[in-house]
């Protein structure tokens, strides 16, 4: 899998964005944590998973910036494959830890009531482990015949997700204000926009798209992928959380105007 | 103990664990201290205990996860032994430190009367440390019966903790709302299944199981059990801690409405 030869500005284009994800993941980690008192108590539990998703993309992406240079040497003006594997894994592990969290940060910003979320999470997180799970077997295999068949069957839990986020939450969803209405269909689309990457890569082989261009382009469209799924879904749920803070407080500032002009009235009547 | 050959599977999946045992610590530590704020202030120390646990136990990781970098090195296809000692000790000296916090957490998270929770966590935090204290000259030994003497000898704290656990501790559960009644019951099953994994691996010499295979077996099944023992428990206290807030807080609000009530009732009469 692992291309011998990388030309110089095709090892620089993986290095730089490599780079770049370890900076945008970190950056994302200090601003979910730090801007969490700016919306309301409930809301911040999804800001500190959030925070957690990030952080552990950006462990993982230092891990597999050092064995991308570990992986090749530069010789005679490109970059030669060392023997010391590129441990792909990596991102495996990370998907396993963080997919099921970032169902668990879109329905915690909703702060619906126990009794919903509880089991819509759990269908969420055990499905998203699952997709990843049966993932796995078929990304290692060398045969197409095998890639297939755990790639069909990642397949399934993905489209129950889907089924999940479109169907089962709509009811959840209407009961929301109106701009908190809009920014979580963005929020789904971000969702099946950015994780549409993932099968693409991963269907590579079959269309024999392969070589140090097609390394390139899943490790470059794998981060970019990532950078979005993650650091833009966290900022998309601050500003979900900051906008259910701020309908709230509106809502409540109403609420004390009744009473205030209730009052008054009473006391005109008196 | 440690063999001298690794097949490349065997290697990659040894280390993949203990990565993702640093990521899950990494981020069972930040959810933690991060999350402190959604429970009821005297709830927060065992959520700062459970952080420092996961916390210790991710550096331990690092530890471990760069010994056995040290201690391998790729050849021919295969990964051979340097000759650099793996460091088992990291294990101990950190389950040393965590497994007497992890009783703390426990006992802390219900917030008892402090003469209740004061004798308790004094006896179940030495037990704990004995219990890891006499397991380790079994551990380092190449010979079994001194293996199978300090291997029992430790296990008598282990009864004296789940005695206390299952005995002492009811009478303080009985008093607790039911729904922290039943997360409980499943933190002591979580002890109780996730400590089993430790005596079980610690006999495998009895029964001959050893080589490449037994030395894979050890090493993936101890990271699975310390991130189920450590950042699931942690979680579970979360969860605990979250249920006795909530609790706490209708109750008050119940007495509120009492007041309101009384209040009311008085005007009337006046």
């Amino acid at each position: 899998m692992l291309p011998d030869v990388l030309s110089f500005s095709q090892y620089e284009l993986v290095y730089n964005f490599l780079s770049l994800c370890i900076a945008s993941m970190g950056a994302a980690f200090v601003f979910l944590l730090g801007a969490r008192q700016n919306v309301a108590e409930k809301f911040r539990p999804a800001l500190v998973v959030s925070a957690v998703v990030v952080g552990i993309a950006c462990y993982h992406y230092f891990r597999i910036f050092q064995s991308f240079e570990g992986a090749y040497a530069l010789s005679e003006g490109v970059f030669k494959s060392t023997g010391v594997p590129f441990n792909d894994a990596y991102r495996y592990a990370d998907w396993l830890l963080t997919v099921p969290l970032l169902m668990v940060e879109a329905i915690a910003v909703l702060a619906l009531t126990r009794d919903v979320s509880r089991p819509m999470l759990a269908k969420l997180s055990i499905a998203a482990a699952l997709m990843i799970g049966l993932g796995y077997p078929g990304e290692i295999t060398d045969d197409n015949t095998t890639r297939a068949i755990w790639g069909t069957l990642s397949t399934i839990p993905f489209c129950y997700i889907l089924y999940v986020l479109w169907v089962q939450l709509n009811e959840a969803l209407e009961r929301q204000p109106e701009n908190v209405q809009v920014l979580m269909r963005n929020l789904r689309l971000l969702i099946l926009g950015t994780w549409g990457v993932y099968p693409i890569a991963y269907m590579f082989p079959f269309f024999g798209i392969e070589g140090a261009g097609a390394f390139v382009g899943v490790q470059v469209g794998y981060t970019i992928a990532d950078i979005t799924a993650k650091a833009g879904m966290g900022v998309m749920i601050y500003h979900i959380a900051k906008a259910k803070t701020e309908h709230e407080a509106s809502a409540r500032g109403a609420a004390n105007d009744d009473v205030v002009k209730a009052e008054k009235a009473a006391t005109v009547a008196a």
